[in-house]
Order: C-alpha cells, then structure tokens, then sequence
C-alpha cells in the first residue's frame, strides 16, 4: 500500500480510494485496542506533537492514545501556559515546533486555514483536528467509517444532519465525505444555522426535521454551541429542543435500522436527550471508538508505518 | 497472590488481608526506585488515564510516576482545557474515555461518589484520587502504611487526626483504615470543624490538643484550608494555630518515638511550623515516598499485573 | 569523558571545557533528529520533571523533546492546576516532589535564585531553564553554540546584545559565556532598558544602534516585553523600533558574513522585522534545533550517561 500525502487539510483532499485505504488500516488497528497488551512498534521513535489553541478532551485523547499505542513519542501543547499567550504567531510557532524536528503535527486552531498555512510552511505532516468553521477531517472519517461498520456501505444511505450547521466543521467535512460515497445528505435546522451556499454542496436542505424522519437511516445529531445562544440565533434552548432536539417520540419515528449519530459532546436535553443516546440506535460511543482506531491509521499511513506493508 | 477487586473507591470496600497484600507488593516496588534504571515492564502497553477535576500537584504527580515506572502508557486530562468545560457529564466524559479502551481511569474529583458511579459503569478499573469530603484512599493507605514502617505494627497504637476534619477526606479514610487495624483514633478539633455522626466511627474525640499530646504514638496533621477561612469556622489563623497548630513546644510534649505526619500540601505558620516539618519525629516526606509505591503497588494489582505472581 | 557537576544553576558555575564538552556531545546528538528513528537508549528509566513556573513553548519542548529522544521519562508540572496554587512554598513541592526520586528537575522559576535553593537542598539534578531576570543558561549555551557552529570559532567575535537588557536573563548568561570564550560584547539599549553595573561585566555598553552595526559579526536582539511597557521604559513601540528594531535598512548595513539572532518569541514589528528574521543572516531557527541538541547533551551529561563514554 502506497500513501502518497504529506498531510491532512480537509475531506476534500482525499480520494475515495484514500478513504478506503485509511478505512481498511483502521480495522486491522480495532482489534489492537482489546488486546491484553495494547501497543505495537510501527511508530518508536517518531514524535507526534499535539498543537491545541481550543480546549478539546475526546479529539486529543483520541490522537494522543493513538500515537502511543504506535509506539510514537507525543508531545501536548495548548494555548494556556505557553508563548502563545506572549503574541507569537501561529506560523512562527510552528517554525519552532519544526526546528525540532517533530515527524506531524496534529493541530486543532479557532481560525480556518491554519492548518493549510502549516502544511504549506513545514515539511512535517500536518493533520487538521479542526480548523474554525471550516473543516474537521479525522471527526468525519469516523463517523463514515461508522456508518459502513453498521450499514456495509454508504451509498444511497439517507443521513441527516441536523442542527447548528452554520458553525459546524463536523457538518462540513461530513458533506464533503458522505458525497465521496454516494449518501444523499439532507441538512436539517431553522435557517438562521444554515450557511449560505449550500445549494452547492449537492445537499437537501429542510427546516421540518419530523418530516424526513421516517425516510433516513442515519440521524447524525450536531452540537448546539451555548455560548452562541445569546446571539439570538434561535429563541431559547426550549424552543430549540422542540423543533430540533431528538428526543422519544423522535425516536419512535425512525425507520428500522436506522442509527443516531452526535460527534460529542452532548447537550444533553438541548439537541439530543437521554432516550435518544441511551437507545439501541445510538452508535453514538462506538464513533469515539472508531475515531482511536481511524487516528492510529492516519498516524501510521501518514507517518510512513504504511511504507512498510506492501 | 489472587486480587479480586475491580475499583479501589474508598478504604471501606478494602479488607485487612486486602490492605496487607497491598503493603507487600509495595514494599517490594519500593526498592525500584533507588535503582539506577527505576522502571520495570509488567504493564507496559496498559494505559491509565489520570482525570484530575480538581488540583493536585502530589497525587497526581504520585501516579503518574508510578505508571511510567511500572511502563504503562498515562493520559493526564484536567478539567481546564477539555470539554468538560463545555458542560459535558462526568459520565458521558467517562463513557468517551471508555470507549479508547483505557485500562484504568484515576479520578479526583470535587463531589464525592462520582468515582462509585463510574465504577459502576464502566468496565475499566476506578481508582478514587479524593472525591469531595467523601475519601481519599490512597492517601490512607500510604499514611497507615508509614506508620506500620515505623512502629511495625498498627495495633494498639495512639493516633491523633488534629485539624479540620469536616472538610477532610484524608481524616475520614485514615479512621476508616486505622480501624480496621486496631489503632485507637483521637480526633482533635475545634467543635465547627468536626463532621456530625463521629459516634459511629469508633473513636474519640477531644477539643484541646495539649491534653492528648503525651500519649500519642502518631500525630497526623490535616490541613487547614484557607480559602474556608471567610466562612468562620474559627477566628483568625493566628487564634488556630495557637490552639491547633503544631509547634516547637507541641513538639516537646510527644514522647519517645512519636511520630509527625502531615498529607501535604503544608500550609506553615498555620497548622504546623518549621521545627514541627524539620523535626526528627516527621515522617512527612517519607509519606510521599510511600506514596509511589502504594500507587505502584495498586496499578499493579489493579491492573492485572497481580496475577502474574503466585 | 568525566562530568563533575550535579546541577546547570548559571553559566558562570561552568568553566570553558565543561562548555566544550557540552558542545562535542551536543554536535554528536544532532544527528539522531535527522533520523527515521529519533530515540536512542542511554536515560532508559530515567525521570525527568519538568517545572514550569512560567509559561514556555519552546524551552519546556525542547527539553521535553530532548528528555523523549534519549529515552527518559517526563513529568510536566505547571503552577496552575498545582498544589502551588494552595500557597505551598517552592522549596516544599520541590522536597515533595524529590521524594519520588526523579533523577533531574528542570525548572523555570520567575523569581532569581530558586534553582541554586533548590540544587543545594536536593540530591537530584537541577538544570535552571530561567529565573527571574537572573540566568538562562541553556539558552546562552544554544546562541554560543551557534555562534561557533557558523564561524568555527567565538574569540574575536563582535557581538551585539540588542534590547531590553535590564530584564533580560538571555542576555545576562551570554555575556557571562561569550566573555569565557574571548568574544567582544557590545550592549545596545536605550539607558532605561540597561542595569547597573555593566561596568563589571567586561563589556562595552553603546545606546547608537546604528554606529555599531557595521563591525558586528553576531546582531543578537532581545525580546522587548510588551507587558512592560506601560512602565514607561521607553515611549511607544514605533520609537523603540525606529531607534533599536533590526529592520530591512540596518540589515543592509551589516557587514558580510553577519548572523542575525533572537531567543524567541519574536515580536515582529518591534525588536524585529520580517525582512531581517528571513533573510540569509537569519540563524534564528538554527538556535531553536541547536537547542534540542544542547539540552539532550545536557540531560545525558547531567543523568550519567556521561559516564559510560570514556
């Protein structure tokens, strides 16, 4: 297997083929995490540095687990407590990180297109954990990879994503993906957290999510950001939940087999509720398993283990 | 040595045989670290995830170090710069956890009984860091631990708790221990700082310090904490420590052999001075010591390491 | 190869062959960074705790980096999420933190004068990565370092120290190493920004920027602190920048074969302009990898591995 990316920008940098190949690395890497001893060598020796300027628990625990079950060296930075705060760019940071001669940088940053700049800058990979409201590629490489665990393909699936598009990267990335393999992608939410041009994406859009209910099979809920809501995007979280939370009764509503999906974390009571997550249909911790398993293939592919195996 | 524990939540769930075995793993790990290369194999490729809600320098430094020379992998996640910023529930932060296949996670944690609640979710292993005023185990059992060192034994021994043992955690788990090996417990303090329902904890309980100081085998300190202070629990600290605190004349009222312990972090001028620390009767930074290897000890049995050894 | 000292508190505690050995180890590590497999095993189950009492990005990396590479384990303690926080004295955490028998604390402290406390109370290596505006002495070992590696050699050197030298522990250790090595050592500053004293230091104090610049083989410019300023030191950033920046037209006035310096973080605009960090002079991203080289051989000399090497 030949992996010929430096790094990681976005969904749409990647084949359907490059898909395939992290998704086919990602399942051999699925068994490794319930063995007794959880650590193979294919990384010794190589440093990973985590670069998060926005707080994150699952997405760095994820990558920093993955890297060390690889047996790579990781090395966490985050805003707070460094020279950030002392008014270094962004660039010239990474320029630093770079003297040391890391082999990738996993960077999570507010703004959209840093990651990009980096990639450009540094001769290192570069692997996007998200970038502002531009993209969140690892996020949406597991929640695909999700859906063919559950469904054994992604092609005519019908998925809803449902919620604060505008500001979601997860969203994005999701689209751009789930096009790749053939889903048909509608977009659910009041119009104030639909983004402009959307009409390009290739998506259905809708402000009733009652109505397409019954037709998806995947219900993939997204984060309500609170700190928004005094921007009046929509009335009070109450109202919210009653037009566009997934609760019981919407539950009930969906079709055999279909599953519901959240990237996490949850506001509980907000856009999803207890029956939802705790219903059989939830897959919603199976994705942060398969998210370990797709970050240790990103890790190896792009750190060169993939040289290794034919 | 068979070890059929699961959680280490409180001293309470522990018996004296439980403890004993403890002791004996911890005292043959204790010799690891003198040695030129202190590290030793048995959990290598386990990962402990250290999920610190509160701060700690010591405790979690203690297990930390403890995993790395035993040669498990650690993930150390803190409340600040993580999603539980975001409003996340320490279950569904747990379950995420969970889901990366950790193979124990350590939990302080500012209410008490969260860790009992992750235990009974999650199938990893819950060693409880302190939660709340509830208990802080490991603390007990390297405090019990240092006096069975010194003295050899724990029967019979005369243990002052002095200090603010409402808020205490340490207090209520070291009574929990020490009665299970026969000490006789004397807890001292000004009447607003002890807890209701003492009674039923099998000790006694004295307000003036200077009346129980010649008789006691062991006199372990608890810290005052400052930021109570405005809550008028006493009056000043200047009025504490002359009733409470642990000074030169204090000092030389112990008899022969007596002991100083303190759990740390000191608060000095306060509940104890320089000539109490720096006296030949403390026994503080030896706690510390042994509170590697009780940690050593535990991840090991814990963790499986345990049913390696006859 | 013998090492004789126990703790790296200032440059002046090293003599000129203890420096060169340094540096010979320092050029041989800086291979192992250009390698597929980054690691070698010489500090194998060694503990190394990082204490950072002050924000750092690139010194606490490095050192991390460089601990990671030779096989050692880290322990990163910051002050916030700390028992520091809790008012206990640096002296006690680092008695604490000493009993669990780490083999070498590296400390960043931001009062003069705590790493010596510290070397003299503790039986474990002491490297000071700064304290307060006293020394820096691995940075002045990284700048002496680069300095030799462009040239070949220090002796005869012109070097200018640019900036706000009061505050400045950078500039303080380099003068103290590049005076060993026969260097002669201009400070430029406006009067405000230098300390009492220089007389002692063996150097030439000059406040005409531009009168010196043309003799200079080595332009090492200082970090202004911005936070500083409303102390009134000088008028306005553009001032100090059109009197003391390193800008496009005084780069042009730098005779051939010059080297532009700067410790990091750049505040571009003020000390430095984009013109003189990239151009050809520019060594500013050698210091930073001749950091990480510097600080592995450190750590190796300081740990005993030393030792094993004749």
């Amino acid at each position: 297997m030949i992996w010929a990316h430096k790094d990681l920008i976005g969904i749409q940098d990647l084949g359907k083929d490059d898909i395939e190949n992290i998704f086919d690395v990602a399942t051999s890497f699925k068994e490794i995490s319930t063995r007794e001893i959880k650590k193979i060598p294919p990384l010794r020796g190589k440093t990973v540095v985590l670069l998060f300027y926005e707080p994150s628990t699952r997405t760095r625990m994820s990558f920093e687990i993955a890297a060390k079950r690889l047996s790579a060296d990781t090395i966490a930075l985050s805003a707070s407590g460094s020279s950030f705060e002392k008014g270094e760019t962004i660039l010239d940071a990474a320029r630093n990180i770079m003297a040391m001669a890391p082999d990738c940088i996993v960077i999570r940053y507010p703004y959209a297109g840093s990651p990009k700049l980096l990639a450009r800058a540094l001769p290192c990979s570069i692997i996007n954990a998200g970038d502002g409201f531009h993209e969140h590629p690892t996020q949406a490489l597991l929640d695909i990879y999700s859906m063919r665990e559950h469904f054994g393909y992604i092609d005519g699936l019908n998925v809803l994503i449902v919620g604060d598009i505008m500001h979601s990267r997860v969203a994005r990335s999701n689209v751009y993906g789930l096009k790749k393999f053939g889903a048909n992608v509608t977009l659910v939410a009041p119009k104030t957290l639909l983004p402009l041009g959307t009409d390009e994406w290739g998506v259905d859009v809708c402000t009733e999510f009652d109505s397409v209910i019954p037709d998806a099979d995947v219900i993939m809920m997204v984060r309500i950001q609170k700190e928004r809501m005094q921007q009046r995007f929509f009335s009070d979280e109450r109202e919210y939940a009653f037009f566009y939370g997934l609760d019981k009764s919407r539950v009930e509503q969906m079709k055999e087999g279909a599953i519901i999906m959240h990237p996490g974390p949850l506001n509980r009571g907000v856009e999803i509720t207890y029956d939802a997550t705790e219903s059989a249909r939830s897959v919603i911790l199976n994705q942060v398993e398969n998210g370990l398993a797709i970050r240790m293939a990103l890790l190896y592919l792009f750190l060169g283990g993939g040289k290794r195996v034919d």
